[in-house]
């Protein structure tokens, strides 16, 4: 069966790009894929979108045959879309459609573009109803803030972990998005920062979590077959896993863990014949700093409890020995929803290839992403390795 | 590889179902998909949902992870949105995750909810946004009503046909909704009624084209060998084809034709070796009365100019030689936009096995589905056949 590959990969920075709309920022990463990548056009033959919540956020849908016809290419198009989890899920549908023999080449955009053309009350709004459940906990009155913060204490409560391991986590983002060009924030955040900061919910203040941000992010995805007629660069997608939870947290047995990343990751290293040990670099969701922890819990990286302690001895630094989110993460890298699951997959791309400059982890060879919608709703884990 | 057919399908009823909202419809296909069928809901792996406009409408998205969490499917989901062509598109990526062998049975929800929560401006403001080009269409007044207007024009003055055969097109809806139990509309059209009904754009008038309607349908899709495990009532998904065109209809070299529509059946046809002559019966995109006219000379079921004719002939009736949208299409079975692409597949199913009761077609062996978003941005098709 086909083996399929990245064999390119882009983005444009993630910041607040008041001067560009939702159809500049995926021109421009097309135009990149295609300025870097020796392949015609006419060789894509696919163009699966992730994107979160176009239609809220810039009142346009149907963003295939938009994208399509607007950067000629002859491409069967569609969106997918599953919360904050959009630009992963789209990967894995990509995927699909390659190894299945539909299709032969596919680019797969994440993109979204928010700032400037929506207040960031609606924004939160938008948030908060794609991604939790709009009846019983968005409209009337829960946000995903107060809910990250009441599965912080969760965790606090049964590990023992401190407010500090938390904020440490923004801490090393910011740290690792400091050698990363294409990065929102390059600036170093402190501990006593974060913890000063104004309150989201306790124990979580503003730089617990992102910022506004746009961008576009762009992989092209292809057989291993053809990949090698155009370039060596390329890596190849071992595993894919994409489960669900309750979209209610109310419903969950417990606060602490987070069932959906747990069976996702299983799933994708099942596939790819992995353990956890066996991850060299790995870019996972940290939409607030408590879910990164969770996620390298529940993805085995660290053992229970265990993730907090790491981060604050700066084990999950780029120079660490466990490196995590070497792009500077959502926090620091920047967060437009359906861009970020690409935007993990183009810093895993480079980490693998040897090509991520300053932020380069040694001997990389299996890289893995993690995305999630909400606190829970979906998770999806994708394995990389460089054969 | 495997063989990928459709294993069950069912439908609510379309229309305004005022007292459920969109979990209350996906709860009942997807249970009454459960009570027909032999199968275990943890047989059911993957969960993929057509929906246009979940939250522009009712203001909940990630509806992949509320639907399987609410009905207790242990199934990877996600949402697929191809503006109007949605639920055909969902079909496409369900059908390749099969193919891939990632997934062994998978469930495909079509699914809206427009009436009683949005006003009729605002659903129109909402379609004409998704489908259209937002920045150099719909925002500055140009409506997919006027494009069709257009459109029809076009095809009357380049082969003639008359507007009373446009208008027949609703006649013969109606006709064949006539016998459909789950139709928004059972009554019989006149001519004369469409011709004197309120303009909408000249020469098309409010009965050229659909109501607002909620419902939602489901089909279950899943490898030949598995459905032999627990049922004989399914039929073959043999060939899939998806093509975008320009969004812009101002880019188009010609009105009267649809070039999507005819990349998408050439696909499609070519994967499942058949050529128009070979359709017995088929479901295609009448969002208005001229769209089915084209649809069918681009799909090659008539030569260019000739299906207003046979449409007014009663060759495309549900007892004619050449039967077409035997439901009653979206215009008299009833369209909520994301469901109605499964809505297709679920009345190809019952042709196919031969229990559509009184609107069965004599000897259905291939049964084709057509979508289109907008006026041509995206269209899709898929071929089903008995063996």
């Amino acid at each position: 069966m086909n083996k399929v590959v990245v064999a390119s990969a882009t983005m444009t920075p993630f910041t607040d790009h008041y001067d560009r709309d939702i159809r500049d920022l995926a021109s421009e990463a097309i135009r990149d894929i295609f300025r870097k990548t020796e392949i015609e056009r006419s060789a894509v033959d696919g163009l699966v979108i992730g994107s979160m919540a176009s239609m809220s956020f810039t009142n346009q849908g149907n963003l295939g045959a938009l994208i399509a016809s607007e950067n000629n290419l002859n491409s069967a198009s569609f969106t997918v879309e599953a919360g904050e989890a959009s630009g992963q899920a789209a990967l894995r549908a990509a995927y699909s459609l390659i190894k299945s023999g539909m299709h032969e080449t596919v680019l797969v955009l994440g993109l979204e573009k928010v700032t400037d053309i929506v207040k960031l009350p609606e924004i939160l709004s938008v948030v908060n109803h794609v991604n939790m459940d709009s009846r019983w906990e968005a409209d009337i009155g829960l946000t995903l803030a107060s809910s990250w913060a009441m599965i912080a204490k969760s965790h606090m409560s049964q590990y023992g972990i401190t407010r500090e391991q938390i904020a440490s986590v923004a801490v090393k983002n910011h740290y690792n998005a400091t050698f990363n060009p294409f990065a929102q924030f390059k600036s170093k955040l402190r501990i006593e920062t974060i913890l000063r900061a104004p309150a989201l919910a306790s124990p979580l203040t503003l730089f617990d979590t992102c910022a506004a941000a746009d961008g576009a992010a762009a992989v092209l995805l292809t057989t291993e077959e053809k990949a090698k007629s155009f370039t060596d660069q390329y890596i190849h997608v071992k595993g894919t896993g994409l489960a669900h939870g309750t979209l209610r947290i109310a419903e969950r047995d417990r606060l602490y863990s987070i069932p959906a990343i747990k069976k996702a990751a299983k799933d994708a290293y099942e596939m790819a014949g992995i353990s956890p040990s066996d991850i060299d670099v790995a870019e996972v969701h940290d939409s607030f700093t408590i879910a990164e922890l969770i996620a390298l819990e529940e993805m085995g990286i660290f053992e229970p409890g265990q993730s907090g302690p790491a981060t604050e001895d700066g084990r999950t630094k780029k120079d660490g020995d466990r490196p995590i989110n070497t792009s500077g993460g959502m926090k620091a890298r920047g967060y437009p929803f359906g861009a970020a699951g690409i935007a993990q997959v183009v810093e895993i791309y480079e980490q693998l290839l040897g090509i991520a400059g300053e932020r380069q982890v040694a001997d990389a060879n299996i890289g893995v992403t993690q995305a999630l919608a909400g606190t829970g709703g979906t998770s999806v884990v994708h394995v990389f390795g460089t054969a």
